[in-house]
């Protein structure tokens, strides 16, 4: 399989990309520095939001940079964290004086370069607060967790208030993909990972991480169906309203994206869950893989007020 | 090459996908009937406007249904036009008495489905309009002209009005892709066309119809600066300010999109125009083929304000 690309030098890609992303969302967003994408119009007054991650997750982290949502976003090189100094440079724009909450996938590069941006930036006086999830690594997930956070930032809800709101999200919400075949990172010459023709992988990471299970590919009702079981059997007593996600990872073409949105949407009413809220598309993908994951927000509590607040951002708009 | 695909039975796919759609986007359409996409609150005292086509395009052509673009969309199967019984029922129900308006792209099954229909609903008193280019297939251009007739519309301008802004917006507006790899429709066991590894196509149609050029794929630069000579060669004195598409046509990342954006902006200001609108995306897409397109509108007249207005469907809110 080749991964031919519309790239000019894979070292530069990353760079280009946040140049025209920029320009194609200036009334949004704007580019403070190499790597840190911040609000056209800077907030004030309130907890500042920073996303971030790798880059090659697009629209991720940097369209999530907006009214509702974060503050700034600080990029990465192809599915690489970004370095503290880029960390700490998005803390400080997204910082007002009401402390900053990071927001970011449980992936050991990220950990541990958000950690290190979070002593600088305390060093320097500004209180950060960040996660602690170390069990699940996120997916879509995180898009969940970032438009909570960023409606009760944008209420002017404090520090405290947003990061319970933050970890509510996060504890509420379950995701798990299906992976059908690799992607390249530019330059790179060869996949992620193999995959045979016939075969699927279920619970792989957004960079192809290994999942926990690989076997033939089967028609979209049966792997929805595994993908809703596998997330309820990890939730104790599954009930009530939840919002449903379905993401693309990039090359999968939107008509697989709804046929598993409707498959998803039935296993979880059959297992008598309401599903009050969808949203289907590409929301944080893997450059070209080919696949989707699934993500379920339990609304108990005050999270669906959160979901449904108002958002301007390239990759979210309500 | 092997086109894995989540989905069941082939030929339930499209109906499948479109349930789906309309769950995912409740609040703002519904399925009036099967193929048959409306708003979920129909307007009332307006011009009504149709948009349709084969599916295997999404989220075209279901996704410009909303406030400020389309009334219905009349839906095919992949790749195919939809029955002319199809496109009366989108007609009848985007007729509020002041006439219909119906935009398609320029394809044989269309302009014969498309016309026959419109001589059932005149044959029973509504009033229809439809576009007569015939020298260009059009592809991610119909946007455009979906946007620019679906805001004159609801700004409540007469019938012929709104033809003429569909006419103006057509004529202002150019659009070339490029094609890297092929798609599969679902259960034909083999790709629209073939591609090999080091080989692009230039000027494609969003089905896999030929190009006008096919060669070794070059660097993102330069293909966007073929693509943009193209459009410009074939435009009278191409000058002021536009607006610049580029679409990904369901496999391309999203990186790359923003790679031959920045390209494409580059080359066109380096021939004299500003571009002062950019949207980068999957506007109308060839299921899981790789490639782009590149749209460029000219804003002479009155075209910027009609782009800009308000509208909240699915694949456009702004």
């Amino acid at each position: 399989m080749t991964f031919k690309k519309l790239i000019n030098d894979p070292f530069d890609a990353v760079d280009e990309a946040l140049e025209g992303f920029v320009a194609a969302n200036s009334s949004l967003i704007a580019l403070q520095e190499p790597r840190v994408v911040v609000r056209r119009v800077p907030a004030h007054d309130k907890v500042g939001i920073v996303v971030g991650g790798g880059s090659g997750h697009e629209p991720a982290f940097s369209g999530y940079v907006g009214v509702g949502f974060a503050d700034a976003a600080a990029c990465g090189n192809i599915f690489a964290s970004p370095a503290p100094n880029i960390i700490l440079s998005a803390i400080r724009a997204a910082n007002h004086g009401h402390g900053v909450l990071m927001a970011y996938g449980n992936y050991a590069g990220d950990m541990m370069n958000f950690g290190l941006a979070a002593q600088l930036a305390a060093a320097s006086g500004i209180e950060v607060r960040r996660g602690d999830e170390s069990k699940r690594r996120g997916i879509a997930g995180d898009i969940i967790v970032f438009k909570c956070a960023g409606a009760a930032a944008e209420h002017g809800r404090p520090l405290a208030e947003v990061e319970r709101i933050a970890r509510l999200a996060n504890e509420s919400t379950r995701s798990i993909g299906v992976a059908l075949s690799a992607c390249e990172v530019p330059g790179a010459g060869r996949p992620t990972f193999e995959l045979p023709d016939d075969q699927m992988e279920i619970g792989m990471g957004v960079h192809g991480e290994p999942g926990i299970k690989r076997g033939p590919l089967r028609p979209a009702d049966e792997v929805a169906g595994v993908l809703v079981e596998t997330i309820l059997a990890d939730v104790e007593g599954p009930r009530g309203d939840v919002a449903l996600l379905v993401n693309g990872l990039g090359a999968t073409a939107y008509v697989e994206q709804h046929i598993l949105f409707r498959a998803a949407r039935r296993a979880l009413e059959a297992r008598g869950l309401n599903v009050v809220r969808g949203y289907v598309g590409e929301f944080i993908t893997s450059l070209e893989m080919a696949g989707a994951s699934v993500t379920v927000t339990f609304l108990h509590d005050e999270l669906l007020a959160l979901i449904d607040a108002p958002a301007a951002a390239p990759a979210f708009k309500s």
